[in-house]
């Protein structure tokens, strides 16, 4: 028996209001056997880089055929296009402003359309709400079979962030930045452990905001209090920790913050 | 195949809490094949008028039959009663307090039971959490199938709040409240664009809190930093917003405040 | 018709970020066909007795057969053990730190794996989110039908919190601590109206950080604004209680603050 599409949801509304919610009664309208997940409705508001992410780490977590919504939209009424990304064997559904970045730079066969078919809008359109409107039924009228085709025609220059790993730019010196500042104040950098070599067992110091880390550790319990160290966390990055403290707070580190690793 | 049923959850007891769950897991165990979605559990605490904004909005956009619990309560233990209001389609489960005027307002053809079949409640009740003893059982009750007129008898009286919308006073006067702000700091006010007419194209000082806003927008993006506008909201109400920030907080307006629009 | 199996997850990963979300992936990739409900992921960071308490709060609430996840787990990656218990009819599957304590305190024939059968976990394991990798894994496989003895032997020795009630320590004089304080700041005791008799009828005095309560009320209406009053909560537990205020910000009290209940 084939298992009911799953829908997950991505957003900077909050958890408070009704939009969320009403998002999902338009789905459910369309679609009764949608099963809904959400991923995340506190992305800071208006922080794109930070959903895409959130919806990169998530993502490749779901199976295959999933539908994926994700709208952080400060362009929502103008010009900005919606978009429809098929990619790694899922669907992501957003506006062009670079959340979809992630899908698209993990498989190079993805296709983008841009959405253009208003019959299955709900309406009237409001210009301040797309995610009830437009990319909640469109997300629903896939779920129920409809083929990705009918929505519009591909397009080549969708928005992309810049959202790669960290470079060398010498022999014994990496530059990168901050990706993402999570909920425990873990401070996940651009640096993946297998580009820069044996961390674990050379001196090394790493400079993030007011801060210079030259600790490395497997996990974290068992770190001393009140020491700063690089972990290999489980987003596939090195993240700046403390054991049951707040790095972020400690370092004044933010997404986009550069981080710079010397090799001593 | 039928759908299974779909029940909602707006309450006022936070996300941190066992609460929400606790009223779930009864649901589910009176009635497992019941599709929970949550609506707010972030409504502010004793938040009775914004919690019947938060319903009307949402539940409009849920399918017919759709069973909505609304547990914003101060009153329970005491003797305030619990009600079962039919309306537009869908069913209503709340406190007698003004939480479900909107579904009232909106089809005359309503009706409004007292809920007071207490074998259908999960024993024994307790005075402080009527959500999971005698709320949630009573939808899943519903969901499962027993017909509404085995949990009460119609009444008359129901506590009906005011949330109609604003009025005209004088011929380019018109007075209104504040129904809503919501998590963006938009202020969501009780104007309807069909009402008051073309306020696109005529000069107008629309009052709020300590700020006089003259300025209209379609939508958010493209407004100029720092300068309040008044937007169509997706809530089929004038709001007051500014681009990429919080307009409550610059105008000092809360749920209830005064709201005043003059024509020039 | 079975029912599609049922999963629980408690953790203290918050809902900002990606790793709740990763989780559920991970579920619905293995068992397709699972419901999944959400008891709370705002358990204070690190907090193990207060997950301790909702879990026990919330499970008793669900239907037999639930697997719950509680995934509070500062000592990830470290030498702490994996755990599924049986007991109560459910399963309980998180790290042996106390988490889950009450369903072992309830029931008396419980059993207690160690989970060891690395063949059933995400691969890599990430030695920081054995949330993903791990937790989650296990409890899909579970619900899938696999039986509790192919993931590991049984053992006797799990760590176990004191979460009893509190004890009598001279005629009239009874001594007990706060398991737990609530979103509203209610502050549940572990004081068991059945064991110490008729409060409502004999004057006492509770003393409870800086304050000294007299006044009892059957449920929080209608008591006098302003008044610290003694109730008997939803929980099984008397609790401090102020009418539509913050009873532990009145008093200062928090998880483990002892109180003292003298008859006069």
């Amino acid at each position: 028996m084939p298992q009911p599409p799953l829908i997950t949801l991505l957003t900077d509304f909050g958890l408070s209001d009704h939009y969320v919610a009403s998002m999902k009664g338009v789905i459910l309208t369309c679609c009764p056997n949608a099963r809904l997940v959400d991923i995340s409705h506190d992305v800071r508001p208006y922080g794109i880089a930070e959903a895409a992410f959130i919806l990169g780490q998530a993502y490749s977590c779901f199976p295959p055929g999933t539908i994926h919504l994700a709208v952080v939209d400060p362009g929502v009424g103008s010009a900005r296009r919606p978009l429809l990304i098929e990619a790694d064997g899922q669907r992501f559904i957003g506006p062009d402003n670079g959340v979809l970045t992630l899908p698209m730079d993990r498989d190079a066969r993805h296709t983008v359309r841009e959405i253009t078919a208003a019959s299955y809008f709900r309406q009237p359109v409001s210009r301040t709400f797309h995610g009830r409107d437009i990319f909640a039924p469109v997300a629903a009228h896939l779920a129920s079979g409809l083929a990705s085709e009918h929505l519009g025609t591909p397009i080549s220059d969708p928005v992309r962030l810049n959202l790669g790993p960290a470079v060398r730019i010498e022999e014994k010196l990496w530059k990168g930045i901050t990706l993402y500042v999570d909920y425990f104040g873990n401070v996940i950098t651009n640096f993946r452990p297998g580009d820069i070599g044996n961390i674990s067992s050379h001196p090394f110091e790493l400079a993030l905001g007011t801060a210079k880390i030259s600790q490395y550790r497997e996990y974290f319990a068992g770190a001393p209090a009140g020491v700063l160290f690089v972990v290999p966390g489980s987003a596939g990055y090195l993240e700046v920790s403390i054991n049951q403290g707040d790095a972020a707070l400690l370092t004044g580190a933010t997404a986009g913050s550069t981080v710079t690793l010397r090799f001593l």
